[in-house]
């Protein structure tokens, strides 16, 4: 019988979950939504029942071994999710515990961006790399810091969060509640602001300018950019700016061997990349430059999150 | 017979050694000048003769188990001193190796920030602490950043330069070439030059305004500060802000538990500590708040490089 990790992913929005085999492949999977319960049992209890459901409806035949779990501020040491805030149970959540208890199988959790970095490791472009970062781009910016193989969580559990490191002193306000985060830039919102201000410095004409504020997404810029809009281009180039001197930073700490790019902003291929790539090089420390590479991630995009989750059985458990 | 390690420390003045047993004890120790011999052999086969002097004057007896050496641009991995710009040697010279041959005995070395944070984890206050940042400050600052136990060396042996991390684009040039690196504030020059700025920036009467600017040094800015001077105290608060800046930015890096400071600026105490320690807190991310220690290095002022380049005997060969 074929081995599996059930890998999941706690989101915002929805909860999705993947029976997943030691070479990557997602044999079956489903989802529910995350916000429906008051209570964190309910939840589970639901998510139980919903993955019951999927591995009847499967036709194949599979062992489980193992529970992986990606989840926004998910500590590593503890299995618990703390205080987050995208998520509606508040306070500290015993999730690997109550997972374990609820489906009799060992458990494991860590943070989104952690999970993807094994994810890395064990399935995608990083299987040979013992030094390296994972950087996820989306609503917010995420790392996962390898080092000699393992992944850095520090003496907390929380460690890698790059997303928020300042890379402008009095910089633009994060949702974290301090300025001059990488993620105020680089994240997808981030870019969106970047796009307002340009929009609001320059003079010339972009097609930019036709769409509300209030809709204009990181997308729209992609697309823009691509069509050879130079305000959005410019945009891209920012960006690359700030991304590109804060890994030329990251370097300097652990010396990576690779930077892997994953999520929705890398879509726009060179025009985020080129720029990125020639900033990067430009900050490095002379030491490191010509040695580092920066790459697209290797997971499958559309099923990374709970591929990535499920590599955390593997990884971490085996 | 009681083991000891010799630990050499190569400066760009000067090398020390010492005899050093597992509690960090230098037995005896001797010093030869870096700068005499245009050949690494040459300086090399001095440096044995005076060891080997020292050994026969020393009364005590011992069994030396093996050569730890610090040194600038130090590679853990190949044993080598790569392109260091303060050494007469140029190019890449494999240390270690040579030591072997000479010495017969097994030799590892590391850069000199390395070489102290080992020191602190064997022998000084890091000894239970499995994660946690050595900072040196001096002539530069350089940094030892210990993961889980185990030193980051990166995947070329070279990681750990967060005197080389960009902490304001376009800011003041460093010695690197690059500018607003760590190092170009928070230095001891570097405290110079914030202290000239000062100077020419105010009107209020400061005792180091007596001083010429070849003269003036972190030592002149120190004694002023500790005589209640306003503007070498402001010296000290900038040197503060920016560190503390910088460390906040590393905890978000690598969480560790604590940060060791080490050398000439932190003798200033409390009126460095206090400062930096504000604005460290200050610019840590929610969750790290109140969790990371600041602290003094336990490392013995005088003898710390060699104690620190013996630890490397203990640590990565034993």
């Amino acid at each position: 019988m074929e081995k599996v990790a059930i890998g999941i992913d706690i989101g915002g929005t929805n909860t999705t979950f993947g029976f997943v085999n030691r070479q990557g492949e997602v044999l079956a999977k489903g989802s529910i939504p995350s916000q429906d319960r008051e209570f964190f049992e309910d939840f589970l209890s639901d998510l139980y029942v919903e993955i019951q459901h999927v591995i009847q409806t499967y036709k194949g035949e599979f062992e489980i071994i193992g529970v992986g779990i990606g989840a926004p501020n998910g500590n590593f040491y503890h299995g618990t999710i703390e205080y987050a805030p995208n998520l509606r149970w508040k306070g500290i959540i015993h999730v690997a515990d109550l997972f374990q208890q609820k489906f009799g199988l060992p458990a494991v959790l860590t943070n989104d961006a952690n999970a993807a970095a094994i994810g890395e490791m064990v399935y995608g472009s990083a299987k040979n790399i013992r030094d390296f970062i994972m950087i996820t781009l989306g609503t917010g910016v995420g790392s996962g810091i390898v080092v000699n193989g393992e992944l850095v969580y520090g003496h907390d559990g929380f460690a890698g969060e790059l997303g928020h490191v300042i890379i402008k002193e009095n910089g633009r306000l994060c949702g974290c509640g301090r300025n001059g985060c990488l993620e105020a830039y680089c994240s997808a919102p981030g870019m969106k602001k970047t796009a307002l201000k340009l929009i609001a410095q320059n003079t010339f004409q972009s097609t930019l300018c036709s769409i509300p504020p209030e809709e204009l997404n990181s997308k729209h810029v992609a697309d823009a950019a691509m069509a050879g809009d130079k305000l959005a281009l410019e945009v891209f180039d920012y960006t690359g700016r700030i991304l590109g001197l804060a890994l030329a930073n990251a370097v300097a700490f652990s010396s990576p061997k690779a930077i892997f790019l994953f999520g929705g902003p890398t879509a726009a291929g060179d025009i985020l990349f080129v720029p990125l790539k020639k900033y990067f090089e430009d900050n490095l420390l002379p030491i490191f430059k010509q040695k580092v590479e920066i790459l697209l991630s290797g997971l499958p995009a559309g099923d990374a999150a709970i591929v990535g989750a499920s590599a955390l059985v593997w990884k971490e458990l085996f």
